[in-house]
Order: structure tokens, then C-alpha cells, then sequence
């Protein structure tokens, strides 16, 4: 097959790609939205799909006779591992990298918010109310990064570096980790959750961790403790996480995801006290569609020449291996 | 004279110091607020300044006829420096240290709030409304650290931890500062605005630094800058404050302090967008009290048997010499 001019359908949303003249003159490009894609496909070698949330592919897979490669524009890739595509030779690459940092920075200021009651002072600026309370320490209070991926890693760092004292859930148990400190296997959380101040979701959504926040994790964690969740919504069983804030069996939640995205208006989280909802963006800091656009761009370089594909998902994990 | 037992005045405001027992054995203890305080002075050796806010001791310090010392209960002391207490012989003594972890955690929540948005993400929680933005990397921009006290180190040293390039304003230009990156004098304040991201006050209120953020300061700054000061109010014209925000000079502001404290509800400032008001709380966390009159207590012990006191403020300069 001649590679010298793939082609390549580009799934995007209400936007499409920034700065895609270098993707253009590598490759001859399909641009549609989701109603498209079942006719793109035909013939196409690659997909990348910009639009991550979109379920569709599953949909149309019978389409796709000479696909090859399907690029992900995230770090997630759980829409994108329906049985026809897992069980197929079409090589999946995510953007592992991209949102490390950025993600890590948003958790931070999430969970400085929670300790110096930023939300409360915002709300009582509003109704130009003076109103002094003691905040808390940060540095000391203990963390449970859950996921130890990239993203979890840069959450460790970037809390360590405040002097949070952090440990880790992992597909592996390991001691000492620079990173993550103690790395408790996930059969281990239910255990370490009484013990952290600050619980941090930053985890694949696969078969085993779907769900993995449930009413009895919520009741294990301590009643001063926060839930953050930067991963994917579906890591948590949200009636269970709305039960445990009304009883208060945990003091408060931050969320960018959740299973519907966006987040529909008629959720009680968006009223609940002590609840932060963020429209997943916590790793999107100015530039990053180009950097998406980059990524994708390097890959397609090496799709052209026969080279080997960089942050190659594995299939029957649901996530790039190495370094976890 | 005898000093097994002194006589200790505590000024405070509505709130009385807690766990004064321990200062109770050592002394004999005189309570006022601001009213009593002329008739509570007389024949005392000691005064224990709880409510550091209020400036009466200015006023009735003609009845301060045997009084040999004055702790404030804060890092500033700008309140008590007025020419009797400042000529006298009578020894000053501040909390330094007390805040100084604290306050800086809350300057690194502060930040990360304007990079992250998170006013705008709470405000837009209230409607229900999910709306995606971009937000700003922390790590590698600049922030200008204005004050090299033991606070305008630990600011530094928690910014630069988070990724932060600190530079610092002092009294003494300096190179390569462990914690604060190149000193540059007062002098050269004006030159190095222009440079920085980020313009935080942790200085004390002397007159050399009252009124330094005025409106010329202000137009040097970049028009993507934020000032935040939790230093003293005083620090800042703040007439051209609420001028350069309302002309987008800078692009925001974070206040813990302000000349009038509280800040009245007639300011124009509570309403600004992009301004966070808080109420002088930075350094305030679970505990303060407590540790406030624990480090009184130290001091009163060597105030008893005659040892050099801590935390001594020189009161020509206007602060705690030493490591700065």
C-alpha cells in the first residue's frame, strides 16, 4: 500500500483542529463530525479523532476497510476500546503527555481552594460580607493519588513539592516510589482510604476501575476528607458520591469529569455545598490544541515511513504501558 | 524591681486570647479592650497586643508609666510604631514566624486560582452553566516577590517549588537569593515590574514602603499581571488600584489586607471582576491562636528571668532585622 499520501478522516466536534497545514501536506484529510464518519471511513488509513467524547466509532466500525491507526486527541481512550477495534490489528495512540503538568497544577489549586476556603470567600465577596476564618496547613496533610500514569506521577510531584505526603493506588504494589511514595495495589484502596486527607482520581477508566469509588469507598474515607477527580466520571458511582456528600460522610468534592459530559443542569451536584464542578479543563492550558495537533502530526510522520507509532495504547489494558 | 511576678496588660478586640493559663502562673494578668486600656496600663510592666488592628495605644500612652514591653500578637507592627513607643526604651517584640507557612500556601492558592479560574468556574457553578475554558501554566512564569522577611522568603520558596521563577524587592539588592532569585533594592522596583506575571507584597509598612504600588507602578506592570498582597493595605495607593483595574492595566488583583480593615461595603473593589477579596485571613490557619500565645508565653518567660528577648523589632527599621 502506498503510504506516501495516507488518508486520514478527521472526527472532530463543533471545532476542528487548529494548524493542521503540516497534517494536510503529509496526508489527503477528511474533516466531518460525527453523521459523517460512517462514509470518511471508506478507504480512510487513519483516524484521528479529535472529538473524544463521541461514542460513534463503535457505531460505524463495519466501515472502516482500510483502517489502520486511530489517534486520540486525549489522554483517555475508554470511548475508543468497544470490542471491534480491541480485537482488530488497528493501532491505538493517545496524547500521553500533553495534560501531565497542566493537570497537576489544577489539582493543586483545587485542593488549595478546599484548605483555604477559597470557594466560601469568593461567595461571601459577592455579597461584600467580611467574614475572617482559619484556613488549613497544606503542607503535611496526606494524599491518595489514584492512577500511576503520567498524570498521577505529575499530581504526586506537584503535591510533594507543597509538602503533601503522598501515596499511590496501582495496578503494582512497590515501596518508596520517587514519585508516589507507597503504591498500594487497587485491591489495597479500601484500606489506605481512612488514612488521606485528599483522595485524587487520576486513573484510566478500564473494566477494573470502573466504579471503583462506591459507596462503601466513600464511607471508608474520613469525614475531613476530599474526593478530586481529574480522570474519567465514570471511576465513581455518582448517586453513591451524591449520597456521602449529603450525609457527610466526606467534608467535599471536586470534579472536572463525569459520566455525562457536560454535566446536565439538572444534577443536585451543581447546588451541593462543598462540591467544585469543572467542565473537564483541568489539563487544558492555552496552546494545548496545537500541542494535540503536533502530537498527532509527529505520529503521522512515522505512520508515513513505516516507523514505529510513540504512546501505542495497549489494547487489553486501556492505556499506553511503560513507566506505570 | 521585682518581675516574679509582672503585671501584664492584654489588649484584645471581641475575641479574648485562649489557653492563657500557662501566662496566667507567670503573671498577673489585666484583660481590656480599647477603652480600659488607659487605666489597665498604669503601674503594668507588660502589654500583649491581641487586636493588633486597633491604633489606641498611640493615644494613651502617656499612662504607659512602667512599662518596659510590647508583644504584638502579628507580624506587623506598624500600628505601634507611632514616635513614644518608637523613642522610648521600651522593648518590641512581634509573632515573626507564626504565618510565614501559611501565608504562603495561600499566596500559591491565590495564584493558582487566576491561572486556573477558578472565580470565574465557581461563578458559572451558581447558573449551572458548564462552559470550557483555557487555562494558564504556572510553571515558568514570573512572580516578583516584594519584601525578603522570613514571609517573602517562604512565598518564594513556595512558588519557586511549584515551578514558579521568583525574583524579590528588598531593602539590600542580592544575587542568586536561595529563595528569592535576584534581589533587586526598592530603587529598582519600577524596572523589574515590567518583567513579571505575578507582583506579590509580603513587605511591612514602614514609610519607605507605604504607598510603593502607586499609579506609576501600576502602568509598569504587564497587562496580563495580577497583584496580590497579603502584606499591610497601606502598601498600595488603593484610588489607583481600582483605577488601573478598571483600565485593565493589570489584569487582576488578590487583597487580604487593605488600609481600611475591614474593607467597608462601600468599596468598589468587592464587585471588580478579576479582584479576590479576603478577609486579612492568610495566615490564619486551624490553631493561630493558640500559637500566638505560646510564643508570648516563651517571651514572657525570658522577659521574667531576665533573658534576651525573641522577635525583637527594630524599631527605626520597622521590622525583625536578621535574614533579610
Amino acid at each position: 500500500m502506498d503510504m506516501s499520501q495516507p488518508i486520514v478522516v478527521v472526527l472532530h466536534g463543533a471545532d476542528r483542529p487548529p494548524a493542521m497545514g503540516p497534517v494536510e501536506a503529509l496526508s489527503r484529510v477528511r474533516y466531518t463530525n460525527a453523521g459523517g464518519l460512517w462514509s470518511a471511513l471508506n478507504g480512510a488509513h487513519a483516524l484521528f479523532v479529535w472529538d473524544s467524547r463521541t461514542p460513534v466509532l463503535a457505531r460505524v466500525w463495519d466501515a472502516a476497510d482500510s483502517l489502520r491507526w486511530v489517534h486520540a486527541a486525549s489522554a483517555g481512550v475508554d470511548n475508543l476500546l468497544f470490542p471491534g477495534l480491541r480485537d482488530s490489528d488497528v493501532l491505538l495512540t493517545n496524547s500521553r503527555g500533553v495534560f501531565d503538568e497542566p493537570m497537576a497544577e489544577y489539582v493543586l489549586g483545587l485542593v488549595l481552594a478546599f484548605a483555604k476556603d477559597l470557594p466560601t470567600t469568593i461567595r461571601l465577596q459577592q455579597r461584600r460580607h467580611w467574614s475572617h476564618r482559619e484556613t488549613e496547613r497544606l503542607a503535611g496533610s496526606r494524599a491518595l493519588v489514584v492512577g500511576t500514569g503520567p498524570i498521577g506521577r505529575a499530581i504526586g510531584r506537584k503535591l510533594g513539592a507543597a509538602g503533601v505526603i503522598v501515596s499511590g493506588v496501582g495496578r503494582v504494589a512497590r515501596a518508596a516510589d520517587p514519585d508516589l511514595g507507597d503504591v498500594v495495589p487497587m485491591a489495597g484502596l479500601r484500606s489506605a482510604l481512612p488514612h488521606h486527607d485528599w483522595v485524587v482520581l487520576a486513573a484510566p477508566l478500564t473494566p477494573e476501575t470502573t466504579g471503583l469509588i462506591d459507596a462503601a469507598a466513600l464511607r471508608a474515607m474520613r469525614g475531613t476528607a476530599r474526593l478530586v477527580n481529574v480522570g474519567r466520571g465514570g471511576l465513581v458511582v455518582q448517586p453513591d458520591l451524591i449520597d456521602a456528600l449529603d450525609s457527610r460522610e466526606i467534608a467535599g468534592a471536586a470534579f472536572d469529569v463525569f459520566r455525562d459530559d457536560p454535566l446536565p443542569p439538572s444534577s443536585p451536584l451543581w447546588d451541593m455545598p462543598n462540591v467544585l464542578i469543572s467542565p473537564h479543563m483541568s489539563g487544558d492550558v492555552v496552546g494545548w490544541r496545537e500541542e494535540l495537533v503536533r502530537r498527532f502530526q509527529d505520529n503521522l510522520e512515522r505512520f508515513r515511513d513505516g516507523r514505529p507509532l510513540v504512546n501505542l495504547v495497549d489494547k487489553r489494558r486501556g492505556y499506553v504501558r511503560g513507566g506505570s
